[in-house]
């Protein structure tokens, strides 16, 4: 059996200006990066968006992950395959995470976009941009500190971390500025991985290089020894760190290994961050094409309700369709079934972890547009396992449902699939919002996704965020939506809490004020946002030949 | 008067495939980045690389350096005025000091590599990937330890520390793995500049992905408890570093302004590193050009030096001509005026300061290759000061000399020039190696350099210096090139020593083993591997409009 980069390595990939030329794109608005991955100059304009916009979303996924991305490019090429004009808008893969675990971001087996060896890895450089920008401001901050701190910030309360894409525990909490007096002012510091830094989240929500930088502007640094906020404004550098940006806020475009064209943008996590690829990308991609296909990260918990709650008002664009995805192993493993034994027929645990593919789909119909549950077969699932899904969904559930097979078979295996969302898309409904978006507080905010997408029943706050809710509120920003950090195993904040645990409480640790994305992370339970290495990480089993065979990069 | 950015962005570029064309590079060996810039999948030949070898230095700079690079691009742009073949190998700009200083590192004026505001800030990733991968492998080692540390590696004495391309001296001296169990061991650490990274002299003296791979492996990250060494090769992780880098290692090519054919490749600093771009990128020059121009970093005593001792050796190929720049402003400088009053005519400083110019010009005739000396020319320079300059040099030093305007000019400004190191080259001698690169020990190449480039008079090493050295010795590395760390702006260790000083010594303060480099670093006087920024960082003025229009960046 090929592994994921044979497949890719060997893939015949069309050149990308015979996708570009297929989309109507002009070749001045290319720069490309090599002959197979492209940036795109896209100006978006609300008029011309009018594709179908599909969202494809998962169950609480195991550690290896559910196969979205691969049903979410496997469904692209079966719309392919039907002869439909279809883009795809997803997440660029972030490094750290690369290698680190098993599992790369861009699909898998013959749903993959290509070439996965350059996008798992640097890409076009847009995370090494937003790294540098972040860390430059970061430097710009220290370095104002250190020539007289004319604007009196307080070095105890600067919120501006630092970032870097590598999972490295070793950085979360560190000293800085030790050394003496040329060598900066000593305090308490840390690092997140960068698609975790607002900038990546600024990036993935700007509709322009002009709304970028006025966003960058409004970025809350820290707060000074008065206890007065201190922007990014204030020091004037939003020119230089847009700047820095200039390449990275224009969409990339890639292919599928059928040929299906890939906008591939922006890559918040969906479990620290809002989760979602860029807007513009996905503007692109409904300008571009008859149907837009974009996913959230993790569950729907996460990634959906945050592409829902954050990102349609700024999108201008609400799903026509939902595809929730589902697997047997997640479901085996939400029923109690122990990780190490998914792949064993087990129907007992399957009937008990049912529960949590219902309440995703429950808080998605939430939003009133059509849902679909996409069955994503593995080699292990028995027959039994899943006729017994697939009997659940219709019967049980009442929403249309079909296995896929993309990992095997690509576009093949998701044909049946394409055809049911193409008639949801048909027929879709008004959309609902989770919460009245101008005159809700925040605890009113939490408590919606609370209570009706986790199925939990109350939001507890600790006296930290407490008190921080309350400067938010003094500051004028309680009208911001907020965005849940949270763990992607469970819909509690205890990642063990498996399957569809009810009258549960979620525990706000701190709240985060992110001007320049626009909104309010909650930090719930023991949420990291910077990753570390598993004890046989990746890396040591990955290697390049003098040809640039590449081997063990999945 | 135009800005070099707005010349930069309102230069008529060829695209890159024509310049490719008339190179005779195979369109399958590039990856475009944009229309306009490139990278090579080049392999060296010692066979085909019989292009002459031209090597541009300098005397010891102001802080807004003497425009070496400005002369070198020149220079190039004369010899394609009188239709040489020529193509020029310079280094990539570092994004750390663009934000911090005016004055970037892709010329000036009318002899500009572009598109500037490109290769000004990332240009095609190389030194993301290169921090990416250098702090890929901190994080390895930091976590080799966090699950047992089966290694036993000390974590007191570990040598790999962490890198980013920002000017941070807030990271200069950290403590790190603060936090509990589950967030890393603490220990003290810190960061460098990306161009200070070993892997970005590995990456520059690399002649293959195999090479590169092979050097990666024999990097030492640091000491077991029993202090022993411990090498990247036991943490198995060469594969993937070098995966990391498997398109930094590529070089890239762009054009100057009047279309000469630039490779632009890696980039340490000469002050802190090895101070040459790449080997790879250089080898191309002198295959596809008949005629090969490269500079090396800050004055001769630094950039030049490693140049003829660290990089010669490992390209197979000496300089057939030496190009010292001298600036009436530097030497006046040298010779005592004060550094705001550089615009001013000053006889009595520059006859006092052409003493500095002598010494370089002395030490680069050591090599046994012609030497000639270009007189950058500034519009603040007076008639009488240009002439006794040239005077000097024809009369005193004896060396061919000629006045070079293409800063404002472009190549026509340099034409003069261009002939007479086309005739230099022509009558080329032996090379003579300035130590015995095979028998002589650590502290005679030391002060073969002090005393025969310096003009010093001896070496001194710290006690932790002596241990080091002693160590080295048992370990049996006693017989690799040293690269001496120091300030660019004196012969001494010491910033403030201008002219030419007599009776020194230079004081290492300690020694560092580069295997995968190949040689010893020997950091002298108080040099920093990790700049800070300055009270008014360029940042501050830096801007980019709605059209990508910039301002601000030089």
């Amino acid at each position: 059996m090929k592994s994921d980069v044979e497949i890719s390595q060997e893939a015949k990939m069309a050149p990308i200006t015979t996708i570009t030329d297929q989309l109507g794109i002009n070749y001045d608005d290319l720069e490309q990066y090599g002959k197979y991955k492209t940036k795109v100059n896209f100006t978006p304009s609300d008029a011309h968006q009018d594709g179908k916009l599909i969202l494809v979303t998962s169950i609480n996924p195991t550690a290896a992950g559910e196969g979205k991305t691969t049903v979410t490019i496997g469904l692209g090429d079966a719309f392919t395959e039907l002869h439909k004009n279809v883009v795809l808008a997803l997440r660029e893969p972030s490094l750290g995470p690369v290698m680190g675990m098993k599992g790369g971001a861009t699909g898998g087996g013959y749903a993959q976009v290509v070439p996965m060896e350059d996008i798992n890895l640097h890409f076009t450089g847009d995370f090494d941009a937003l790294t540098e920008a972040h860390n430059t401001l970061a430097a710009l901050i220290d370095n104002h500190i250190q020539h007289g701190n004319q604007l009196n910030i307080d070095p105890r309360q600067i919120v501006w971390k630092r970032v870097l894409d590598v999972n490295d525990r070793e950085l979360r909490q560190v000293v800085i500025g030790l050394g003496g007096r040329t060598s900066g002012v000593p305090r308490q510091d840390g690092f997140d991985i960068t698609v975790a830094s607002e900038l990546m989240a600024i990036l993935c929500l700007a509709t322009s290089l002009q709304d970028l930088k006025h966003r960058i502007s409004k970025i809350l640094i820290g707060y000074t020894y008065d206890r007065k906020p201190v922007y990014v404004s204030d020091l004037h550098v939003e020119g230089a760190l847009t700047l820095l940006l200039k390449d990275a806020i224009k969409p990339n475009l890639v292919q599928t290994l059928e040929h299906t064209p890939a906008f591939i943008h922006g890559g918040p996590f969906a479990n620290i961050a809002h989760g979602c690829n860029s807007i513009l990308a996905t503007k692109a991609a409904l300008t571009y094409g008859d149907y837009a296909i974009t996913e959230a990260g993790f569950g729907s918990d996460l990634g959906a309700e945050k592409f829902m709650d954050i990102v349609t008002p700024r999108l201008n664009k609400t799903p026509d369709c939902v595809v929730v995805v589902a697997t047997v192993r997640a479901l085996k493993l939400n029923g109690g079934a122990d990780k190490k034994t998914l792949n064993v027929e087990n129907l007992d645990a399957l009937k008990k972890g049912v529960i949590n593919l219902k309440r995703h789909v429950d808080g998605m119909q939430q939003y009133g547009k059509p849902v679909i549950v996409a069955i994503n077969k593995f080699a292990s699932d028995s027959m039994e396992e899943l006729t017994y899904l697939s009997n659940y969904v219709q019967n049980d559930l009442k929403v249309t449902g079909e296995i896929i097979n993309s990992w095997a078979e690509g576009g093949k295996g998701a044909v049946d699939l394409a055809q049911k969302v193409i008639a949801a898309c048909n027929n879709s409904d008004k959309f609902h919002e989770l919460y009245d978006h101008e005159n809700s507080s925040v605890l009113e905010k939490m408590t919606a996704i609370v209570t009706r997408i986790y199925g939990g029943s109350t939001v507890e706050l600790s006296r930290k965020a407490k008190n921080e809710l309350k400067r938010i509120e003094k500051m004028g920003y309680g009208n911001l939506p907020v965005c849940m950090a949270k763990t992607q195993y469970s819909f509690t904040d205890n990642a063990k809490e498996l399957g569809a645990p009810e009258n549960f409480t979620i525990h706000v640790s701190d709240l985060q004020l992110k001007l320049g994305a626009g909104f309010i992370v909650a930090l719930t339970g023991k949420i990291l946002t910077m990753p570390g290495l598993p004890s046989h990480p990746a890396a040591l089993d990955m290697d390049i030949d003098e040809n640039g065979r590449i081997t063990g990069l999945f």
